[in-house]
């Protein structure tokens, strides 16, 4: 059961075979025993936490022992004076935020998933969400991290303090590296201020191509919205179904767009005077309580699909100002593939995530599905954009990381990744 | 000439002997050059920009080759819609901010050197300044680079787009790593639009652990300054004496807080509030020009104490609650050394910058300045903080590196070092 568990995770790739074993560790000691010991008898280990991954990066086989850190769910610390918060890798990213929010804090990367997400996943992908071009992603909120070596050493990189540079930024480097470079045993993490007020804006819009240019419209007039969430049609509808709402009666896409802090409604009204040329509507949210139900629409986007098919979640980033240009491309490549795409996308940062979703039985890993996906890179990486905005290349997205990155770069990424674990126990195959 | 010059920087160390050569690269292919013919015949290069370090990291000696890239100082291209500059290596920061205001737009780092320093060396030490509690350091705003390594190969790290997650996070890498992994000589900067508005206080305080203590009541009462700064009664007098100015006669210590964006006003009240039960005077600028003018006070305080002696900069860190706790050890490692340090700070991240001011044929290598130094990191070490959090290692510091960081941390960057760099070409014996 935990060894077919850990065979797949969310990303819709289920591996051939299943892991040999399964560790729960409980501690950090747990995970320097465990890795002593693949590192004495080399068996690969694929570190584990809530099984949310989008790309296949925690999917075991045959062959490899999974370290599943989920039950290490502790949160050890919070520090109001110094807005910070010590917790395990186990701990759910919903759970940090209700906790700091008793501080009035908040733990700003908010993946879509943050109720079921893990922050040690979230550290290993460099994990992003909505807040993001105001806020930062993951890597601008981790201030410290332990984290246990290939062979069993544990390495301290970053620090409490919110400038430091002693030494290299082995902290980043951690970040986003996908457990292939160590295993994170704690994490000491940036809480912010809870914003004094926060305005929302809802806009409809005849096609989604007038969505994203209204998204443009927004960072042109200088505004940073907290949030700036578009949904094309299709996905409209599918959460109209799931929740039993009528936005897809009101527009062929929307946005979402949020300003937070003290100068929330000044900037609200600057966002409405740039949307409006190009939305059929464009309303202040009447209360928090409307505010809520319209963040919960993008935050059921993908469940909603879930719900009528096999989903693989695309996540290409292009620059800001192109943005109705991979819409507009996306329509093609659905149009050339047959591959049903939906998509929403975090308008202010350039994120896209075009959803295919499949029959149950097909798989994102051949046929129209992974032709799709193929084309999905090359439109991103024509308009000047990357293969992956969030969610890591795991196992799904490796064929095109070279193409991405060019042979000098993969040349060092692969040197560092043996610099530190020369044996290649941690999480083989993945990443890069 | 070029040889002496390139044998010190603006640390006050200065080495026994003169490099070998000065190569001034006017292109990449320079760079290029110069790299694979040092390879070629095993000399030890050392980067260097506008020479405005305060580490002594590009200081070099016989033995050495200096590759200047101050020539390098074009910007190559500024995309208002990105809101992101291309720009060579030897650009001035003020440079670059020149240029982005054009556009309404800014380069958000500002080392208080910012018309005298150039961007490769800001990104050489990972430089900060004084907007970074709210805008990031420089690695916030460095969205990729073009980097020429040992062997004179050239990297590419990041991409244009805000998020992406392909691979290793080599941009943040390099960023900091003073300029032993290879040679910058292009970057892609974020820029950010120039605030709306921008709110001044200006507080005058009985000693500097009250001024301390008004900088964490601000951080406690939840806002985010863009600009908090701290300067002490000795400072002040040099300022004064320097400029004209009457500040020292007002307090004995100064804070200058500036809140800015839709809520600057707002912010501005709650920072008033938050001061004023320990201030001795706390008032609002009356326009822009004495906001102007509070500004040059805290940009002039290395300046003015340069006029009455040598001036070695420290640059420790600490948890922001603690900065009290700095200040008055400070004020005793002078009183135990006999050592003159004055302080200034960036208030709102907890970086504190003694200045010990010396006779000129004083060394800061030895004696009683090498001392006080050791001191302060130990001081920053006991109150969780680090030996530098903006200026970076350079020669000054390596002898408490290992202590910061740990032998873990240190072999892990050792294996890093040696993996992009393995013949020891760049920069040896500086940063870790």
């Amino acid at each position: 059961m935990d060894r077919e568990r850990a065979s797949t995770d969310r990303s819709g790739f289920v591996a051939d075979t299943h892991p040999d074993g399964v560790v729960f560790a409980e501690s950090a000691e747990d995970v320097v025993a465990t890795l002593q010991l693949a590192t004495d008898h080399r068996v690969p280990v694929v570190p584990r936490g809530a099984g949310t991954g989008l790309a296949g990066g925690s999917s075991a086989r045959s062959g490899e022992v999974v370290l599943d850190v989920s039950r290490m769910n502790n949160i050890l610390r919070i520090d109001p004076v110094e807005q910070l918060a010590v917790v395990q890798p186990g701990v759910l990213n919903a759970e940090i935020n209700a906790a700091a929010a008793e501080y009035g804090l908040f733990y700003a990367p908010d993946p879509a998933s943050t109720a079921i997400c893990s922050i040690g996943g979230n550290i290993a992908t460099n994990a992003g969400g909505m807040r993001c071009a105001k806020y930062g992603v993951t890597r601008e909120s981790v201030l410290a991290l332990r984290v246990i070596l290939a062979d069993g050493r544990e390495l301290r990189t970053g620090r409490e303090t919110i400038k430091g540079v002693t030494g290299y930024d082995l902290n980043a480097l951690i970040i986003g590296s996908e457990g292939t470079l160590g295993i994170v045993v704690e994490a000491t993490l940036r809480l912010r201020p809870l914003p004094v007020a926060t305005a929302t804006v809802a806009a409809f819009f005849p096609d989604v191509e007038s969505a994203a240019r209204a998204a443009s419209a927004v960072v042109a007039a200088r505004i940073q919205p907290s949030m700036m969430e578009l949904i094309d049609g299709p996905t409209l509808e599918a959460v109209d179904a799931a929740l039993g709402t009528d936005y897809r009666s009101r527009g062929a896409s929307f946005l979402l767009v949020q300003t937070d802090g003290y100068g929330a409604f000044l900037e609200q009204e600057v966002v409405l005077d740039a949307i409006n040329p190009h939305a059929t509507s464009c309303t202040k949210a009447a209360d928090d309580d409307e505010a809520a139900a319209l963040v919960k629409a993008r935050r059921e986007a993908i469940p909603s699909l879930e719900k009528i098919g096999r989903v693989s979640i695309g996540d290409i980033g292009v620059p800001r100002g192109r943005l109705a240009e991979a819409v507009t491309g996306l329509e093609e490549i659905s149009a050339a593939t047959g591959v049903r795409i939906f998509t929403i996308a975090h308008a202010s940062d350039g994120n896209l995530h075009p959803m295919i979703v499949m029959d149950p039985q097909d798989s994102v890993t051949e046929g129209p599905a992974k032709e799709a996906l193929g084309q999905m890179f090359y439109l991103a990486h024509r308009l000047g954009g990357t293969l992956t905005g969030e969610h890591g290349v795991g196992l799904l997205k490796r064929d095109w990381v070279a193409e991405e990155l060019g042979a000098v770069s993969v040349g060092v990424q692969h040197a560092i990744r043996r610099a530190l674990d020369p044996l290649g126990i941690l999480n083989p195959g993945k990443a890069i």
